[in-house]
């Protein structure tokens, strides 16, 4: 696993049309768009080294509430990103991963993840301090 | 090198504050803060292997090249952004082919380039059709 936070003092996301997965989920009144504000976006890649070390999904959340309480935001967004350079897991695995830590981490923090096998228009402003941007690989 | 392209309707930045790097450009009346529409930001990261190998920076230039053409855009933001997984050049050297990059896309392309060394406030919107986000690795 591996992603690229920013923190934001607002994102917006808006669905447009299916990617090229074959998995994906359906739209619904609650999930074709959403935005939050004061909140960390999670750019997110499931990796095939987290299909064998499926432990690798408790050490990203753990990861990703270290950034969250040093920031103090208590809103993230799981965005499933495959433009960072790994080796991703195969659709059914990401997903399946994604959904977990959502779970998860929707016990303590306000989570907004945006469909999977979806094109998205996203717009946010990123702020522009030291731990705006931070990139992790588990 | 290696680059994150997101094709927006819009791109802001605001410097805020220097970072940590030792190298970094003066701010002017004209580098504090910039925008494009209909802009390709490329978030880039110069690396210890283009110090070895100078001609990745025209092979760099080619590929934006040919991502601009691809999508008929004219307005690029070369953004130096080190959160890509790879390893960093010198900041030297990073500035260095920046510059070099800027100068050369200019014959051909609107190019806004924030300067070297500062933390800044991003934002934009990122259009959702299926080349909006590309990654490459030169």
């Amino acid at each position: 696993m591996r992603f690229l936070s920013f923190h934001c003092e607002y994102f917006k996301y808006r669905t447009t049309r299916r990617s090229r997965s074959k998995i994906f989920e359906e739209l619904t009144d609650s999930n074709r768009e959403g935005s939050l504000k004061n909140v960390i976006v999670f750019f997110l890649s499931i990796e095939k080294n987290d299909e064998e070390n499926p432990q690798n999904l408790d050490n990203g959340i753990l990861e990703i509430e270290k950034i969250t309480k040093q920031l103090k935001v208590n809103n993230i967004v799981l965005l499933s990103f495959a433009h960072l350079f790994g080796e991703l897991s195969s659709p059914e695995f990401g997903l399946e991963a994604l959904k977990i830590m959502e779970k998860k981490l929707k016990g303590s923090y306000n989570v907004l993840r945006p469909p999977f096998g979806w094109f998205n228009e996203l717009e946010l402003k990123a702020k522009g301090h030291p731990l705006s941007r931070i990139s992790r690989k588990i």
